[in-house]
């Protein structure tokens, strides 16, 4: 939604949004039923005050259009096309709400959206800066990488075989020894953890994860009524899992090298106990090693590389370290499975793009992957002591963090249950976009992912100053 | 599965098999369960005889590490772990078998796993062949793309917005009058498909379709218990169609222009009394339009461009034109449905290719796309009139067809039910691969959808021999 009212013309600010909306319905385009943004959120995308769209929302109440039902939710009318004399419509709210997968989170939807706004400072963001992306040899590789027509038609089902060869490759120094037919290569390491639910596990299913979680920041196995189960970090007790697990097909999902949202790595030791676990109680095990590259300090092997019996599902990928936009990455695992990965993956997209296919085989195959790679952890190493510091500044007394060991986050503990949807919402107003702690944990409100990644100095500092205000507002606050 | 024996070893063929099994079921690649490929299938893939591959069959269950159960199925035997002095493994049949998607077909499975063997005819592709791609353009263009550092981070939800600036304005040509912020970028058509079905309907929902459909050859709506409902192609009855979607939630899905596989393209007429129907019923419409570029004539205008209401889905696609292996498509849609599949996409897997998006990009802006669709169509069509000349001498007394008004499709309908599995077998077993009408509708056995649009003349030639000797051998197999 980029519209917004022209506050050079005549018409007041409200009409000109009772005009626009007015449209909306009348050319289709929100059709009878359709769920209006929350106002708070719509003022925030029209950039007028709540007073002025409140206002609006009279005048078209007023005219039959929109209605409020419970709570503060507004819709477009029934009556609408008839007041419009217009045919009846397709309620599309009616399929939204009675459809297959769930919404992202209204913060989540509010960050995606957000994000693409240039002004706002985005200081939980899983991305590198744009200044951190080798753009100009990105660009430069393009002219490099050969074309051929067979390169670029369909892909075959586990994708691209010259890249599958450069990964065999590559995960070798990760001790990981497998083969290219052992690899499927994924739009991203998302939609691998999306063809592992629906490839590999049953409504019912336990998933297994560490309490702080990436997978509840996602609804990859909520929506097809599979349960995340959280384990507590230092506790996973062997008992408990066979006997859950005996009701339904079940797996366990960590990120033992730079654990997204805590920044936590396991030892080689904690590897080794978890890897004997599932081997112990047979739960196959996820392992997420899209960070391990960005590890200030050597990595221990990949959990994947004590794997004898095809046990460990891997997932690596460029996005965390090359560039997101390509979305490139990849499962390891034993041949059952990634032929049926690779099966669902044909039926759900044919392939991810060749030309990505083809850019992160040259950079793989020549080293300017791993070139890349250590210049970046130079930059995200003085980034981090530079966060670490302001951090210190500003919440020294009011907070807890482990300085980070590689990466892109600070997982930040404030002492009080300060971190709600409110003070989210009231740094967005002043254009600060954070990362709750509730979105990887129902209920806290202690924690915040911060990231060094992707904001400047300036940035970050002009961030934390703004996030310090607000803090110190939602301790004070009655 | 690219491992095969090799013949110039003292080793005896069966052997080599023997040991390449053993070590797969050792490092964990088959582990406990496995179901192996049918015998014929494996026999294939390895290149040697169904005797051959018994002989070795034969030794590893006299080893215990294969077993036969009913039927002909082979599986990696329970006591292969203890056989092997191994661990127990994860039984990944049983978690396949258990899961929420279903496996292609065994027939799609096998075109998928051909198609990458470069000897093989491939007369029933939907795809481009590499000598019709622009594949030096696209070289070309690679170059004069200009990345930059944003561009090149994580999508906005609906997908870069200059490329949806560029399908808006290539869209008014189809006659569609829409806005950049009713379009949503996915990986290809069939990704549009997989939105809709979670992001819009329900378990239990209807989706319309034409009697063959490409619909039957996926499994996107029937993985989440969606029924596949056939309309007669000229009797779409409102009362019918009304009772059943009282129930569930529903939708019609359809090609009208160069229909898949049909090659059926509607009238202008048929467009608007189709659409009417849609609103009179509120039966909401997609409208797959990924082949009306390659029509031969002027096409008539979209169903989307009658749409006042909202009602229709509308997916393109350069696929069929530019490349399949940028993986680009779009929806155009109202407002609700566009944000609910960009909110489900970024949560499938964050967005498409960045590359990919800046090419597709480029050369609808510069107007390269529609140059190149212009060379395209007149190589089409004289692949059409050679395809058609050829049925003509070999086919014309026992089948019949239409002569092709665009795409790559002849939709050849024998005067006997002779097109079956062992058909498609004895064809694959030597090297022609086609899609047989009964992917397109369950118990056809009468149809095969060829196409002039991959194979070279020569290959066109020397593969509708083989199906012409194999056809006249199933009519007159007893």
């Amino acid at each position: 939604m980029n519209w917004q009212p022209n506050r050079s013309l005549s018409t007041s600010l409200s009409k000109q949004i009772v005009q626009w909306i007015t449209e909306q319905i009348q050319n289709g385009e929100w059709p009878v039923g359709t769920k209006l943004p929350p106002q708070r959120k719509l003022a925030l995308s029209l950039g007028v005050n709540r007073s002025t769209l409140q206002e609006a929302f009279d005048e078209l109440k007023a005219n039959g259009l929109l209605l409020s039902k419970s709570g503060s939710a507004t819709y477009v009318s029934n009556d609408s096309w008839n007041v419009l004399a217009k045919q009846k419509q397709t309620n599309w709210q009616h399929y939204i709400e009675s459809s297959i997968h769930r919404a992202n989170y209204q913060t989540i939807q509010l960050i995606n959206e957000f994000e693409q706004d240039d002004i706002i400072i985005r200081l939980g963001t899983g991305e590198l800066s744009p200044t951190l992306l080798p753009t100009a040899e990105l660009q430069k590789s393009l002219s490099e990488v050969h074309l051929d027509g067979k390169a670029i038609g369909y892909s075959s089902p586990q994708g691209d075989f010259r890249l599958r060869q450069a990964i065999y490759q590559y995960v070798k120094k990760r001790g990981i020894e497998t083969s290219p037919d052992n690899i499927c290569i994924v739009s991203g390491g998302l939609q691998a953890l999306q063809l592992i639910a629906l490839g590999l596990l049953e409504t019912g299913s336990f998933v297994f994860q560490n309490r702080f979680s990436y997978l509840n920041s996602i609804h990859t196995f909520q929506s097809f009524g599979m349960n995340l189960y959280p384990l507590a970090d230092d506790q996973l007790a062997a008992g408990k899992i066979e006997q859950i697990r005996k009701k339904k097909q079940a797996i366990l999902y960590t990120i033992p090298t730079l654990h997204n949202p805590t920044g936590i790595s396991m030892t080689l030791d904690a590897k080794k106990s978890l890897y004997a676990l599932s081997e112990l109680v047979q739960l196959p095990l996820i392992e997420d090693d899209v960070y391990f590259e960005l590890l200030f300090d050597e990595p221990t092997p990949a959990i994947k590389s004590f794997d004898q019996t095809g046990q460990v599902l891997y997932i690596g990928s460029v996005s965390k370290t090359l560039s997101p936009g390509l979305r490139i990455g990849w499962v390891i695992a034993s041949t059952p499975v990634i032929k049926r990965l690779a099966d669902i993956k044909m039926q759900m997209d044919y392939g991810s793009s060749a030309i990505s296919q083809q850019i992160v085989e040259y950079w793989l195959r020549t080293g300017r992957y791993e070139e890349h790679i250590k210049h970046l952890k130079v930059e995200l190493k003085s980034r981090a002591e530079y966060m670490d510091n302001l951090l210190k500044q500003y919440f020294g007394n009011i907070a807890a963090w482990e300085s980070p060991q590689g990466g892109f986050y600070v997982w930040l503990k404030f002492h009080k249950p300060v971190v709600t949807t409110e003070l989210f919402m009231r740094l967005l107003k002043k254009k600060v976009l954070i990362n709750p702690g509730y979105i990887y944990a129902p209920n806290d409100a202690q924690h915040i992912r911060l990231s060094f990644a992707y904001s400047s100095e300036e940035e970050m500092k002009k961030g934390i100053e703004v996030l310090y205000q607000e803090i110190t507002y939602m301790f004070e606050a009655p």
